[in-house]
């Protein structure tokens, strides 16, 4: 089940970046399993990472050999997420990166580890060793859709897309791929994405652009962002596209920002259209909170309750529900006469009761849609926030009581 | 589905006690949905509520009658909780009280009412009001478990359980009923429990070791306590029985203390046994943490993971998702390398991967018992936590999808 997905509508190469895949049979023979990524040597390449305390062998040695020297290679698995594996599960992701750096002559810190599945498996470490020549071979630009796919796991579509801007004459474009968490309220699954430019830009400018446009789409979703042993998201930038920017060019910075925005947006919203059994895509807006912090803490109360979930997979329009997360959600002096309550335009809970005109087949009727739009208006200052987020359906809970097997 | 619940086996009345139920046609005609609680001229009444900010009508009206007067008549229904109603709720809840206190002639500040059902429809007042005379004609001692049952919603079974002991050649009996938030993370539905002793105890001890034993049983259950909009739960010493407990009776209070926290946590079990599509009740024991909160946090987050209680309806022995819940739950300096968990005797976990000796098969055995015990060393210091939670089944997601149906 997933709420209208989209297939890939095009992915267009990045100078700089190239790109194959292979099926190592680290779970099934079925689909490619592994992903490499090669990137060019003038390259910039940043990367954020799960707030997990439990983060996986891959998630840790990544950062080490990001912060060592240039990144050549990313080198990713799906099928075995390397995660609660000790000793053995390091030396494993060691023992990989050192595969393709034999292979392709470079440094085994300038290859980049991540892996996405099942957790406590030990990574096959021979298997994906020996597929490597033949990655190194087969390496070519226009693969980001088998790229995408290669790095699935209980994703039901690849999720990937381009956005191109022109920029003094010059073509600029940004090209991302992700897998989903696969997850409603995700403790585990991994969230991966990758996402290549071919415009210069110096590090830390590229490190602070990629945390903003994850604050607003990666982090924004049911999946706190902190909560997977393995979430990672990689921002490469080549160079090649000839166009530069520096930190005073606040301009082209912003039609930079704006592009990637949307890439991760779209990747972020596409990943909870794929959730695991998700029937619904709700965005909960929560308005007029004193802080920020104050709505998110107050969407995702009503995001993560179990209740809201189920009655928005029953198309249930039971905003009592939404009232009692509300009453839980930590909000200091919530003024619960204040609050008002809409699903797209209809209002159904004012001065913190059921609207005097509520219509309850006009409620059902909007909780029937696909896509719900959820705005809770707090009243208290002038603050906003948005999340996006799903149902609980039995599709949930069937795909993650048997996930293992 | 339940989890090994028993029939109630005995209820013993107390002394200065009188009980009567009738169908008021509520929610259905199906059932009783009323219970009048008749309490003697001598008790002392305390009671400790929910903590969500949104708290029902009838539960802002309890408390004020509670501080205002001694209570005589306690008027319990099901199928509505008068909850998100607005004045119109505060309203109805008064009426119903002044309908008891004209009939019976007190005070209407000595009759404390309580609702449980689904939230944001209006209180049927006048149904309520025309069951009363009958009430008030049919009040007898021996009657507890017509009690238990008219306070039941999505229970499967009735609540209830009695204690004796002897003191100085006298008999004092505690005797409590309870009905289950029926929900394995509730946010809303309402747990309700009515205990009532005969021996006599000085309001502020009351109160205290209400307190004391709610702690230990209905707030150690995956309900957090805080977070329904109707939770109560009421203790009465009648005093009839002779027994008088004083400040300075230190061994009474201790034997009393003793029986009430079996009652309170033999009740809080069976309402988790009972919980909504539970098919395994687990028992989540987190050891050796620095501060018993930590240990509650690290047990919380284990009980709320979405893909703990999948794995645990699945029989899955997934200690990964274990590890990724302690994760992010909050614990400051985890030191993974030293986590230790155990399904039952049998280590899983060792040093924060999988136990050297681990054995798939025998952990599936582990967890496909009825009964789990998970135990999580964290082997940071000598405090210890321990909560009761249930599984997350499909049976889960049809009951809340079906709710208001």
């Amino acid at each position: 089940m997933a709420v209208a997905v989209k297939p890939i509508a095009q992915l267009l190469p990045v100078d700089g970046i190239r790109l194959a895949t292979a099926c190592a049979g680290i779970k099934t023979m079925s689909k490619d399993d592994l992903l490499l990524v090669e990137i060019c040597e003038t390259a910039t390449t940043v990367a954020i990472f799960t707030q997990n305390q439990f983060s996986a062998a891959p998630v840790t040695l990544a950062k080490q050999h990001l912060s060592q020297s240039g990144s050549r290679y990313l080198l990713i698995n799906s099928g075995n997420a390397n995660a609660g594996t000790g000793t053995i599960g390091m030396n494993a992701a060691v023992s990989c990166c050192a595969a393709v750096a034999d292979q392709a002559s470079c440094l085994v810190e300038q290859v980049i580890p991540f892996s996405t599945g099942v957790i406590g498996e030990y990574l096959p470490v021979e298997k994906i060793s020996a597929a490597v020549p033949n990655l190194l071979q087969k390496l070519q630009a226009d693969y980001w859709l088998a790229a995408a796919r290669a790095i699935m796991t209980t994703d039901t579509v690849a999720k990937g897309l381009s956005r191109q801007f022109q920029w003094q004459g010059k073509s600029v474009t940004i090209t991302g791929i992700a897998k989903g968490s696969g997850m409603i309220c995700p403790n585990m699954a991994t969230m991966l994405a990758y996402i290549a430019t071919d415009m210069a830009i110096p590090k830390d400018i590229l490190q602070r652009v990629l945390q903003s446009a994850a604050d607003k789409s990666f982090n924004r979703i049911s999946v706190d962002g902190d909560t997977s042993t393995n979430d990672a998201c990689v921002l490469i930038a080549t160079g090649k596209s000839g166009v530069r920017c520096n930190a005073d060019d606040a301009e082209l910075l912003g039609v930079f920002r704006k592009a990637l925005d949307e890439v991760c947006v779209e990747l972020a919203q596409w990943i909870i259209r794929d959730g695991e059994g998700a029937t619904k895509f709700i965005t909960v807006d929560v308005q007029s909170g004193r802080t920020e912090q104050e709505c998110l803490q107050a969407a995702y109360t009503i995001a993560h309750s179990p209740l809201v979930k189920t009655a928005f997979f029953a198309s249930d329009p039971n905003w009592g529900r939404i009232l009692a997360a509300l009453g839980r959600a930590g909000i200091k002096d919530l003024d619960l006469d204040q609050i008002e309550i809409y699903l797209g335009t209809l209002c159904i809970v004012k001065g913190g009761a059921r609207a005097p005109d509520y219509d309850e087949p006009k409620a059902t009727a909007a909780m029937a849609q696909d896509e719900i739009h959820l705005t809770v208006h707090l009243n208290l200052g002038s603050a906003s926030a948005k999340i996006w987020t799903n149902d609980l359906s039995y599709e949930y809970v069937r795909i993650n009581a048997a996930y293992r097997s």
